[in-house]
């Protein structure tokens, strides 16, 4: 990967992209993996969407500010950072209620009715599935194997690959490309969660020739909690759609007041019910924060923070093993070990001031969003986790017991 | 209906109710039954939870500000609303969504798959039931009738009885709890839609038996633009329901990362992905503003401004044809008329600061949200109206060419 300009340029870049977010002071905040922090310009757009849209337009905001546009809008932001055509993403809905919608599609789509995945993914998407197999009868299958045999067993026995990039324990990527090519040479119908991909690293779904792809927009996207999620449907691909959650928003003509429902062309029949006009503000916003940053600089700059992280942990501490992939490229942008008393030590490494997160059983996990997070950071975290696990401020009984529920 | 004090005391509580929304000056806002009035408090909260809440705590906001708890403490609130007990109503998703989630599990439930609808319903309803019923397969059928055979077509051939309490164009109620108990005597799951119903009337889910219902929070609830909506599952049945939109926030432990599904109990099940957060938050707050409100006093308020609007447009504009009920206790909290050149009219009536909406093909509908429509709004409304009318405001091109999403 090239990069112009060297370190001091990309450093500059993204000190430029940090001042763009509202960080508290003391915190060094190593968990945009789970929910990114604010963009000051998420705040501001949110108040405005508020008081002034809603507050003084009131119903005439569907017009006036356009709100009727921002599935589209948003998506066809998130569709540059995901490498996809403009007019092939909706936002709206969550992650799982759009795996529900690809995985309902893509069943309808393939012959088979096998639906291949990992036991690797976020058992989230599992539990879609198995919600999606059981509507669809004694047909269909889930098919779950290790992370490492998804290439093997992609057959022609299969109808669906769902897929997500970037486990979200140890981050370890899959081969989207390899993959993606080996099942559409069989028929599969493919799908693609992006939850820990999108804004953590260059990705293109056109390239992939990819069918459908999910993900949410809280992580690195920085929407906000509970942000609405994105679809993304292969040009030409969704005019062969018959939506299972087929909604007036989502209908040719919505305000017609029809009995029956005809699906909108497009990505646009993805859609179901009302906006969230406030949380897709918040996110349009959030995403003009993405403006003018090139994708390969974040990718090494996210290199660069991971690397360092690595380093510098396992230089002071021997007894943390790595979780994630030791090279960079099979990895997302997060870093993880594991460790024994990793409940704990997350906890006392919180009340330190960095905050991480804990996956069970033993995976202390560390996301590095390039546009926020400094090398200084990386390297003073690694130093605080490192007394933290030296001086064993674990064993303190508080933070073994602190009740947490992410 | 007795109010205790008279029309003075009735006066006095609502006066207070409207000092809880900003509404903007110049404005008579009769549309709250598309989208309601800004409670001040949902914009303070809103600020709260997003510059507070995710700019500071971050992930932390979890536990430390009791996100994950706002699906449930939000149900709560409108649980009082609708007549249902504590812990039987959940919030999150949209109508649509949570229609979807009712009509699955009603098909899953019910031994016969023909659900009973009628072609005055909301036609998304239709859309959402005609999605279903294509996943259920030949057995599935969507059987359509007037609104006023209802009541004759329940029979031993119906599985799920699928209704909106009250009609959206016209305002005329259906007599829920007649039509439900006829539903149950013959074994029928019953599912209402209460988008025009809650925070408009008193409903009385309990009394009525009833097994599902469904509704928006962003009508007279006043939750904002796109708020999310409720589920209600009568107490009992949830624990029989495989949830067909199964999401790892309706999982039983959610945070364990098991790869099996296993529906949390009671209505959490019907909870699929990432609470959204920040709208969450607003309606939190906007529910507050009915904290001590008594439902009967908001209906007869409700049914006095509906009877002011009536006399005094149909004193003045005797080619106004009611499309309303006459009878107010067979309406809801809104008074429609016919009128054929209604589109254009009332694109006048808003200019001159009324603001209603329109209903193809020929509906002009005003909205009656009692916590803020004072008498005078009611009266004056009706006089601008005749205005726009008697002196044909309405021809002029500006108005009739005027595009209008909503």
């Amino acid at each position: 990967m090239l990069i112009e300009g060297g370190e001091g340029a990309l450093s500059d870049i993204f000190e430029k992209t940090r001042e763009e977010f509202l960080l508290p002071d003391g915190i060094i905040y190593l968990d945009g993996n789970s929910l990114g922090a604010m963009p000051k310009k998420a705040l501001a757009r949110l108040q405005e969407a508020a008081s002034e849209e809603w507050g003084k337009m009131l119903i005439r905001g569907w017009n006036d500010a356009n709100w009727i546009d921002l599935p589209d809008r948003t998506g066809n932001k998130i569709a540059r950072l995901i490498g996809a055509e403009q007019g092939t993403v909706m936002v709206g809905d969550t992650t799982s209620i759009n795996l529900f919608k690809a995985l309902t599609a893509a069943l309808g789509l393939a012959d088979r009715k096998v639906i291949l995945s990992d036991s690797g993914n976020f058992p989230n998407d599992l539990y879609v599935a198995q919600g999606v197999v059981k509507l669809f009868g004694a047909d269909a299958e889930l098919r779950i194997v290790a992370p490492e045999e998804v290439d093997a067993a992609i057959s022609d026995e299969v109808g669906v690959l769902m897929i997500t990039d970037v486990d979200y324990r140890t981050g370890r990527r899959h081969n989207m490309q390899a993959l993606d090519q080996k099942a559409k040479a069989l028929g599969i119908v493919t799908i693609w969660d992006l939850c820990h991909s999108a804004g953590a690293l260059p990705v293109n779904l056109s390239a992939c020739n990819a069918d459908f792809a999910v993900g949410c927009s809280y992580k690195y996207l920085n929407g906000g909690p509970g942000a609405p999620a994105f679809i993304y449907v292969r040009p030409g691909l969704a005019d062969r759609i018959g939506p299972a959650l087929s909604g007036w928003m989502g209908h040719e003509a919505p305000f017609a007041f029809d009995l029956d429902y005809r699906p909108a062309s497009g990505v646009s029949r993805m859609r179901v019910g009302t906006p969230p006009v406030l949380a897709l503000s918040a996110l349009d916003a959030a995403l003009d924060v993405w403006n003018g940053v090139d994708l390969n600089l974040l990718r090494a700059r996210s290199i660069e923070l991971c690397e360092i992280f690595i380093e510098e942990v396992e230089r002071r501490c021997p007894d943390l093993q790595l979780a994630s992939p030791r090279d960079a490229e099979q990895r997302g942008s997060q870093v993880s070990f594991h460790f024994a008393e990793g409940y704990a030590a997350m906890q006392a490494l919180i009340a330190d001031g960095v905050i991480g997160d804990f996956r069970a059983p033993d995976i202390m996990r560390f996301g590095f969003a390039p546009l926020y997070v400094s090398k200084e950071d990386a390297r003073e975290a690694a130093r605080r986790l490192a007394s933290v696990i030296l001086q064993k401020r674990y064993a303190d009984p508080i933070f073994a017991t602190r009740s947490k529920v992410t």
